[in-house]
């Protein structure tokens, strides 16, 4: 990661909470944020950091977990403006360059006098740690750091991209409780940066779920600083479409991994609608099914109960004719026509796939040509384990 | 029950899954149906039957669970019109006059010859059983029956009504698995009913979620067949309105049976919206927290996590300003615009009103006059036992 000029973590308690993400370039940056309401203080400051024009250059993400900063009131947007400033101070950098994000219990006011000397340990290690240590610093329930990196061919040159996430619970379509650094030393146009994440993103994040709860303080920052020293990338050119197309991919492996760490999931779901009316519906029937407590409870006990999915697409508005309706789980064809596909053997086939590690649902609406892919996991007595338990 | 001249249950296998309510004097009906698109083939006779004004005279109505005769086709429709049609050759009335109501396994065809012998056992012992054996007998994943009685003074006399019910899991705000059968010696007129039905629904089991899924077969049906010997009660009429408030209090209480009953719950949990800026806002959020896994397993958890509720109502599209909300459980205000109550008593006093086996979430979005209550429970590990294990 040296390469990027961007580096790593710095620790509070037992285990590390804390992590920057620090570039010595300024680098170009774009981001998507949760579309709830109630938002964190860190997402009201980021947001507006990214969308102005004059201090979109970043040069330091600061991510704590634990604490969410949000539903904090006029106290959280004092803390998290105290923490830019106070970064950039360190630094020697301007307090518009650094974000925040912070990550975790909702209404409980930022422990300031942990987070400054925190602050401080982070900047003052600058260099001395790992990207693989700053995933590991920014989990919450996450059951392992997730982290992925890219090589991209930029004329003759090799840029890479880094990418670092965590999210288990709290997730649902519009990024839940999920935070997302992308970094890259290749140079980027800001507006090239900002359709190519916000496409990857539409069809990965926002597609995931893992338990249909929207969290306050979702967050994908890309930031490229051009340390690769290529002229920045244009909208339409090839070196674009290869950024593009990695981001990607890395996008849909990191939703992947989320849902695949959803908290108590055993496995990775995947729903795929198609022959829809529009992509709207597509996308809205797919998640509904990768929202159903009775489809995911199905997966978890490998039963090919089909009755199950048919019912989710009849409660929303999926323009459809029940009675065309195919429905597949991997490979096998378990419903033709919104009837059983009859013999003993087509339910083992299914029970079959369904024990896999990674699960596929397909539906066939016939109604249309639109298509869609929702990400999401089985859910277990796990996840009701952690959740009731998970304190306050 | 013997009063409103409405009769009992039959058996199939081990345990009894088909019951027959029968009218001595034609009754008149109203009827509530699952608004899914993928419905019954019961659904869609019942549902022609109910608005059909030669036919909506009844005298009987068979219920069987294991199967809902859902997702099967032509076939289905054929099945559900050999039981109507059975059942009133050996009853002697018209076909019209009977009703048919499945609840269970979707996508597998009714067990015809099983059927035929069940209804003929069903009519041969009319008068042997109880409204209590009725109630059994449509139970599915129900852990016990669900009946009502109520005394309503009409005139000099006293009426009544009783109510059998089913449902415990796949239950969703527009009625879910449930079946509800309300049967009365009072006479009604028709529009009047239907209003009264309509109206007692829409706050009830409109009202009601245990997990968010909806089925195909969800049906509330109230025969009065006039056995009382009263004029029949007109819209506006003292009789009417007293007629009314009791169908509302059994349809709540009905609710709240189903709710306490709901697959693996310990606890009912209500959740009352208030100072919503539309009616239809108010049911939204209160029927999106009602479904949170988030907040279900909070409360599962005894765990005032309040910071759980607010991103519930920022993800819909309901007007508010997260500052503003106060979030109570219980009798204890727990959050005052939209950040905590500090203190620690606060937390222990919230601690214990949600150990309590009947919890209350109350919600002041302090930016209108309306208001909802949603009914529902918490979600715990048995849950998802119970829908692992179930089998196609």
């Amino acid at each position: 990661m040296a390469r990027a000029g961007i580096k790593g973590p710095g620790l509070l308690k037992g285990r590390n909470d804390m992590a920057l993400i620090y570039s010595e370039d300024p680098a170009t940056v774009a981001g998507t944020f949760t579309t709830n309401k109630v938002i964190g203080a860190p997402v009201v400051m980021n947001r507006d950091k990214a969308r102005s024009a004059s201090s979109n250059r970043a040069r330091a993400v600061v991510v704590n977990s634990g604490n969410s900063n949000s539903c904090t009131g006029v106290r959280g947007m004092r803390d998290v403006h105290e923490m830019a400033k106070l970064t950039a101070k360190h630094l020697g950098v301007k307090e518009s360059q650094v974000y925040v994000c912070s990550t975790g219990v909702i209404g409980v006011p930022m422990p300031m006098t942990k987070v400054r000397k925190g602050l401080k340990a982070l900047t003052a290690c600058i260099g001395d740690a790992s990207v693989d240590a700053a995933a590991q610093a920014i989990m919450t329930t996450d059951s392992y750091p997730k982290m992925l990196t890219r090589t991209v061919k930029v004329g003759r040159q090799a840029g890479r991209i880094t990418a670092i996430c965590k999210g288990a619970g709290m997730i649902e379509p519009d990024m839940a409780t999920m935070l997302c650094f992308i970094m890259t030393d290749i140079a980027v146009e800001r507006s090239a940066l900002r359709t190519a994440l916000k496409e990857a993103v539409e069809e990965t994040f926002n597609m995931l779920t893992v338990d249909g709860d929207q969290s306050t303080s979702d967050c994908v920052l890309v930031l490229a600083n051009g340390a690769l020293g290529n002229a920045p990338l244009k909208k339409g050119s090839v070196g674009l479409k290869r950024f593009a197309s990695a981001l990607d991919g890395m996008c849909y492996e990191m939703a992947a991994m989320i849902a695949r760490d959803g908290e108590g999931a055993t496995k990775l779901m995947l729903v795929e609608v198609e022959g829809a009316h529009t992509v709207a519906q597509a996308k809205k029937a797919a998640k509904a099914i990768a929202n159903s407590l009775l489809v995911k409870t199905a997966v978890y006990g490998a039963d090919p109960n089909w009755g199950r999915i048919l019912p989710v697409l009849g409660r929303g508005g999926t323009t459809m004719d029940p009675l065309k309706v195919d429905i597949f789980i991997g490979k096998v064809k378990i419903a033709s026509n919104g009837m059983a596909v009859p013999g003993a053997a087509v339910i083992k086939k299914a029970q079959k796939e369904l024990k896999k590690k990674e699960v596929l649902i397909r539906v066939d609406l016939k109604a249309g040509r639109a298509t869609a892919r929702a990400i999401s996991c089985d859910l277990t007595e796990e996840y009701i384990r952690i959740n009731s338990e998970y304190t306050t």
